[in-house]
């Protein structure tokens, strides 16, 4: 067990990798390192300062009259009426501009380090990063249709990611491997995503003890003191909405604020269900319940890096099923963008947000309403970007490389127009002139490499060509793809002696719990 | 034949309607009159004024040394010639300014007036107007697959049109009905909109006197007088891009603009072929060229409503095959709607564009992409906003269905988020409190009924009950659906009168045509 940062996200580390052994398991590794996105576009913002300042005065009425629970944790409770919160058995209400001021102490922006330093990340400003979704018991693909996901399936949607340049995380619960007890699968999770993968991730949230679990496999990894100093895991901590904060994800967002890591705070909104059925008041009541579980991380840790989350969508009222890429919650994601902004947090948003069970024409235009917001809001992280199917109950093969190809046009979309004398191409118009074409001229050969982004999966070829190629759609184009892509796997390199170190954390680890199924 | 406008859009004659024997026809019709969208978030604008700038100037460099050439029509040379422009042989060079001092004519904002006064419409400003796709020689359908328009094919889709309230006009050569000879289909394409919809419509191009039958026979509708004087017919001139307008378009051009009623400049680019390859490019090469024939059209008659067309697509660079739907375009949308608002006229941009075969993922995703950016740049006017497939090869009636389906969620997503005391919902939070749902509370009943958007063919449902279902996919679904709105369509009232003068004249028409086939 190596207490050394095998790798590190600084400059210096960066160039010593470069310089010693390691470099070759880089150039080998599948694609160009591209480690998340830079907006160029500005964000599409949608309300007035006037309709901004009426949500934010809701949200100040929601924290100071109605208040917000934090059911069985004492220490929680303790910080916030130290902090100067008004705190009545397990009801916390808070004094207007309270969560605000103690949200000043949070970076607007920080890096998550991969273990390989050319895909560390940064989350905030204007970057934006795609990580796969999180947290399906199911999966599905063409071959076998849909099943409870396995350890096998949970370390295939790692390959996969890691394998998919448009993807820049390895993201957390990629589906549940419902095949290892519900007490050790964490252990197996992180272990997968630091073993398949290099790029960053997240741990578990479900119980304190595996939070520190993760973060601990982290520390073997990275090192203590880096770990320490620096973020390298990030926790998803879901609000129990309305206005609830469960001790389960109290205590892990204490386990990550504590450790300097990053806690993403996501109040959970169905309109309808676990909000009103206005988007406005819905946004409100986002706003005030991730305002406070943001501020807890900073009075657990001031500095501690977190991530202003946000998770809302419809339901069809008449069925009471909840709806997702539908258009209230993509006008919503714009305006909790504006809202983000103001409070100079990184923004978490939506992602490939669909109720169809399978990867069909609903699946992907209810997914590209919802990924279009995300990154049109100027979403930092945006998780549920790929292989998102049935409300989340599913994680889809074919579903994560259509959406994975979507998320590789986003590059394109959010680099926007550039303006140069080359791009204006006046000198392509002198050389061809009218009625003539444009396909061999000077100006096309310098430039069509790079010209227009090509889809991986789509068919834009001749009717006759797809109809002799046995008209496949787009889930069969994509589940060959997948297929393909694990055929060609390569696990990262990773020092024997870390793998070690992880494989005897576990082992261990396993030999003192007795297996929960439930 | 009647010379008296049976309907007309002004108020007087919508009361006269109103107290008049038609009132009952206009109750039956299949939905509520939705005469299309007023726009209530704002545009997206990505591009800085400097950048703009540097556009208009490429487009004034383009107008003043390279010049656009007119082919075939010494009338439209003569026209810029008196105008000012430099005229030499075809090729028409433009002083700079010319052609923006020209535009100064055209309306910012127009009525196109449907026979059914309730279903006129406003295009221009804040409003959006959704029509079907335009000129596919084939047409699919689950059952019968790929095969060549028919004229019955086309009575379907014109008959769908009317029933979907989320399409706002009938459009004009929903496909090609192949099976009527070439100089005679616009014949009983025009009849065909106007017996089977009340809905606004386009004529045809195709040819000088088949634009002139068109106008002819919306003057048998109208009447004489109010056609002189009023917009009800709308025609889609395509720019020979680059830079050429050949003389069948702007003899089309001269019979609309000269008529006063619409023209539609439409630069068909696909970088790389009939434009460069980069977007800024491409864009300043549309903006010339559209400047150009909606100036040509204040010179035919000054005044007369136009519409600044764009339609931008890429290619992919390796096979040369068009591509649809692709970020590239999408961006380009949102900078064509900046520049428009500057020359201050009606806009219409992309539609539901994919280089699909079927109404699959990709199809989907690729026209999510391209109907977002249409309405997020401020286009009034979107044609081909359903039913396109195949880069525009081919008419799909359930692709209709499910963009049409798309189309309704843009109603909401252009609504915006509305911000009062009920939106904000504080009696909500009040009443319901921390940890409870909001499913039965009195804000929720208050409002539920038009909280959210539903789709009419998503499924959103529980596994089971899909799985009990046959485990349709939207394709399935809106097929369907297709066919069910067929079986229930019932024809608008038509005055006999005036069905009689219609058919009279198509007759009498096709007895003086020979037929031709190609």
């Amino acid at each position: 067990m190596s207490e050394e940062p095998i790798v590190a996200g600084t400059a210096t580390d960066v160039s010593k990798q470069r310089r010693g052994k390691r470099r070759g398991d880089r150039d080998a590794a599948p694609q160009a390192p591209i480690a998340g996105i830079r907006r160029q576009i500005p964000t599409y913002d949608i309300l007035s300062e006037g309709a901004l300042v009426a949500i934010e005065q809701t949200a100040d009425r929601i924290l100071a009259e109605i208040g917000i629970e934090f059911r069985d944790d004492p220490e929680a409770l303790r910080l916030w009426r130290e902090a100067g919160a008004e705190v009545t058995e397990s009801l916390v209400r808070f004094p207007k501009g309270l969560v605000q001021s103690i949200l000043r102490s949070a970076p607007s922006s920080f890096v998550q380090h991969a273990r390989n330093p050319a895909r560390s990340v940064v989350i905030g400003g204007d970057t934006v990063i795609f990580a796969p979704a999180y947290g399906s018991p199911f999966v599905r693909d063409l071959k076998d249709g849909r099943r409870y996901g396995s350890i096998a399936d949970f370390e295939n949607f790692v390959k996969l990611s890691y394998m998919i340049p448009w993807l820049h995380h390895s993201g957390g619960t990629v589906c549940e491997p419902v095949d290892v007890a519900v007490n050790k699968r964490h252990l197996d999770m992180v272990s997968a995503h630091l073993r398949y993968s290099d790029k960053p991730l997240m741990g578990a949230v479900t119980a304190e003890d595996r939070a520190e679990d993760s973060i601990e496999m982290a520390r073997l990894v990275f090192g203590a003191d880096f770990v320490d100093q620096n973020c390298v895991i990030l926790g998803n901590i879901n609000v129990n909405s309305p206005l609830v904060f469960d001790a389960t994800m109290t205590n892990a967002l204490r386990a990550y604020a504590g450790a300097n890591q990053a806690c993403v705070i996501v109040p959970f909104i169905l309109g309808g269900a676990m909000g009103p059925v206005t988007i406005a008041g819905a946004v409100a009541q986002s706003l005030a319940e991730t305002m406070v579980g943001c501020a807890l991380t900073q009075l657990v840790r001031p500095g501690a890096p977190v991530i202003f989350g946000n998770f809302l969508s419809s339901t069809a009222l008449r069925s009471g099923a909840p709806t997702f890429g539908t258009p209230e919650p993509a006008v919503g994601s714009l305006a909790i963008g504006q809202l983000a902004r103001r409070l100079n947090l990184p923004l978490r948003c939506s992602g490939a947000f669909t109720a169809s069970k399978i990867a069909d024409g609903q699946a992907m235009s209810e997914s590209a309403m919802s990924m279009l917001a995300a990154v049109q809001c100027g979403a930092n992280f945006i998780l549920h970007a790929a292989g998102w199917l049935e409300g989340g109950l599913t994680m889809g093969y074919e579903k994560l490389i259509l959406d994975a190809d979507f998320c590789a046009s986003l590059h394109r979309y959010l680099g926007g127009i550039q303006i140069d004398e080359n791009q204006l191409a006046m000198s392509a118009f002198e050389e061809v002139g009218p009625g003539k074409h444009f396909f061999g001229c000077a100006h096309t050969l310098e430039n069509y490499r790079t010209a227009f982004w090509e889809s991986e999966v789509a068919d834009n070829g001749p009717f006759e060509q797809w109809q002799d190629g046995g008209e496949r759609d787009s889930v069969d184009r994509a589940g060959r793809r997948a297929k393909k892509l694990l055929a060609e796997y390569q696990a990262p390199a990773l020092d024997p002696a870390i793998d070690e170190a992880l494989r005897d954390f576990v082992a261990r680890k396993k030999a003192t719990i007795t297996d929960q199924w439930y």
